[in-house]
């Protein structure tokens, strides 16, 4: 286990240029100057993240997917923004307050997904139709059959994920409908199947999955489009919630039932 | 002061519609399936922080910003993240991290550059030149009489901050160099000559500050432009650290001087 | 404004000693090895934050306060981890999103206070009876005269606050009652007197402020005995919460009032 | 997948009671006002997380490792802290990002080594030595046959843990030595074994684990002492920090090796 000290950085990401003549940065090759004004924050975005320019085709459906996560009333991750308001937190640390709070029951399933279909079809997967539907099939089989569920689908609070849906229809009229897409639309197909018909969508999770994937992000970057999209709609009721000048969100007494110890003396330690 | 407690949530934000035959989320009063391929992220952004769409100029305003603020090297909040995978921390709370230390002497200054504007000039401004140049000549005496800076202005690295300068040009080619704009311009020039002729150039925090309120944002929300971008690099140098594979990022113990007692015996408490 | 980079750390609280033949850390000059079995955690706490060790009466104060700070069912502090444990996210995620969750309207007030006493009477002050009284007089004059609350007093769920009372009893048994203290308790009359006879009660935040400087501490060390001892509760109800298994707390749609725009046609944006 | 409202709390940690004769926190059934002044910090945080009180030498033992977690010099939990404080970030969210820094390759080690404990011997376990040797021998051929480390051994910087063989003292002395001590020990003695005679130390992760599962604590519970008794040290490197009055500690421009693409001209995306 060799540990590392705080010098010795090596990225590929960015330069920092600024030598009298030139003031700029350089991102993965571009100018940052050149590209203020000529790129859109999602194309920017998947430059940084992908290491390359999108085609104008990719950044659309870039931008689909980042508008999709934006805003989801206020569900937790905003929630607890807001909560923070109330607190008179600032609003840094709202935000990250909500971006920490994304763990195994929430969000992490995009990522869960996209490294399931990669572990299945490998990186820059092309395989055809049937072998995808056998693969889809086997996937199902294996994990509903030990009880559990396929990560990227299944929704609490609707019988579909509209957005999921848009995203998949964007990316199709953008030719970015590729092999994770499809194979996502087969592992549906066979849940469908295990569960005698009744489908269970695919969701906001399993869509920034397979578009990730199909547009050439490695797997681990998934969560990537949930978290900065996201952080609009957590700014957005953070600064509600000031404005309404709460205080102090919390539980009543009365709604809290306890269920411990009544009261004792106090014991003896020896 | 009056608390409040987990129920009674008001929202203009958006809503949630879920009853059979509609499945959408309202946002502001727009459709998010109608805005999913067919509006920006930043115009997106931009209707969920505003209320509003913005008109495309607007639109493209606020991508430049974005994509200005997106990446800076290694910076601190993109440093955060970096640390955070070499303690093997998700990425999640890695990018909580480095939102999260965004404080008084980083990032904050935009906010207070915002909030000075709107103490100077009211909300909706629109004052003539020549009193913007004396409101600016002012507040600079004001500011620099008493030996502080003026927010917004300034950078360590750079003796321009090239972004800021590029932000601004693509501002009026949209006719988006507004008061708030201007008055940053006469700012500058009242710190020039406060200076003896020394320019302090407008910094990123700057121009946040200036075309958020000329875009229409109340100050408040001057810091989510660089949250939610910067949170792209944060994400990028988070995956590239973890790729690295680095393990516990720490300080030599010969770089750290000790200046502390010498070992003594333990004193009695008594 | 001169920066720092990551080199060049000075300290004067510990030093990690290996060196072959010892293996030890030395705090504030003391060994670690030593204090292990020699030293309460309250008392290393002292020492490490102020710079030597207490005497055994004051380890009994600071372990008093310690324990008054350590639960309060389930308050925001530990409502939050509770959120986070519901949503799959990890123990010290939880507890960092609840201690991160402290703010201008939570927890700041001890400090406030702490930093109002020292700037009405210095530092180590020593001030006899009626100049306290004057000074705590002209103090609550000034302050509730122009409409603000004096920090450090009143709690909204108790009459009084018990455990700051407790606290008060167990430092004047232990000669931990000094000027800080007695100038809490001239404020607290002030108050009543101000509010013609109507008592607001010094609360959790205030004992901390005042018990803090009577043991010698800088005034900005008076959040820690809240954060440190409160970590306890935080992780407590974060792992009930976990073993009760609940998944998503959410607002449900119907507690959410909606008063923002109605459903519109999508605005063309020119 | 049933998920949960805000509303619908159950808990038998605390009941807080204020019905205008008593104003008290009711703690696992003990009364807080009575264990202000009367039970140290540690037996309080014993009876919290464990349920019940400890006896006088549990407590001990428990302020024995909460001391020995309490600072390790500048490591990297309270490194975060101290960056916090240079970029002006408030304490508590210092305090929150080095707590929320601990990851898989950093403080995770010791829950994984009491859940390891607990799924080869047992809760409540009482194993006599020939069976205790027996396991330790399996697991660790089980383990580092592998190529993977047994989870609670090893540390960078010593060549032994002082601090854990400290802890193992007290233990002893105080009769906590009980089955998961001895196996820790047993697996030290195979860890050596197998590495042909040279040893893994036990380090303070492992010591947290086998003594918090001697007295009694769920194996949840083992990170909590690190972080409970870490964020004094977060705190003190902040405040240190602080007082420092440091800015923006960053990684100089020429420590960064650049390794991505050169300069090229804008990429017609299409």
């Amino acid at each position: 286990m060799e540990t590392r000290t705080l010098q010795g950085w090596q990225t590929s990401i960015s330069r920092v240029i600024s030598d009298g003549d030139t003031e700029d940065t350089l991102i993965r090759g571009h100018s940052l100057n050149e590209l203020i004004g000529n790129a859109t924050f999602a194309e920017t975005m998947f430059l940084l993240l992908n290491g390359k320019m999108p085609t104008k085709k990719q950044g659309v459906v870039l931008d689909a997917l980042l508008v999709s996560c934006i805003e989801h009333g206020i569900a937790p991750p905003s929630l607890i923004p807001r909560l923070y308001a109330s607190y008179g937190t600032g609003l840094q640390h709202g935000i990250a307050g909500g971006i920490s709070a994304f763990g195994e029951k929430m969000g992490a399933l995009g990522e869960k997904m996209a490294k399931l279909m990669i572990d299945k079809l490998g990186e820059a997967a092309a395989q055809d139709d049937e072998t995808l539907l056998t693969i889809a099939q086997q996937t199902v089989a294996e994990i509903m059959g030990s009880g559990e569920r396929v990560p990227g689908f299944g929704i609490p609070l609707h019988s579909r994920d509209p957005r999921a849906d848009r995203v998949i229809e964007i990316a199709k009229e953008n030719g970015v409908y590729g092999t994770y897409c499809r194979f996502a639309g087969y592992l549906s197909d066979a849940i469908t199947d295990h569960r005698s018909g009744r489908p269970v969508p695919l969701n906001i999770d399993g869509v920034c999955a397979c578009i990730a994937l199909d547009l050439g992000f490695n797997w681990r970057t998934t969560q990537m489009f949930l978290l900065t999209s996201r952080s609009v709609s957590m700014g957005a009721h953070y600064l509600e919630e000031l404005s309404q000048d709460t205080i102090w969100r919390h539980i009543p007494a009365d709604q809290i039932d306890y269920s411990g110890a009544v009261a004792k003396n106090r014991e003896t330690n020896t």
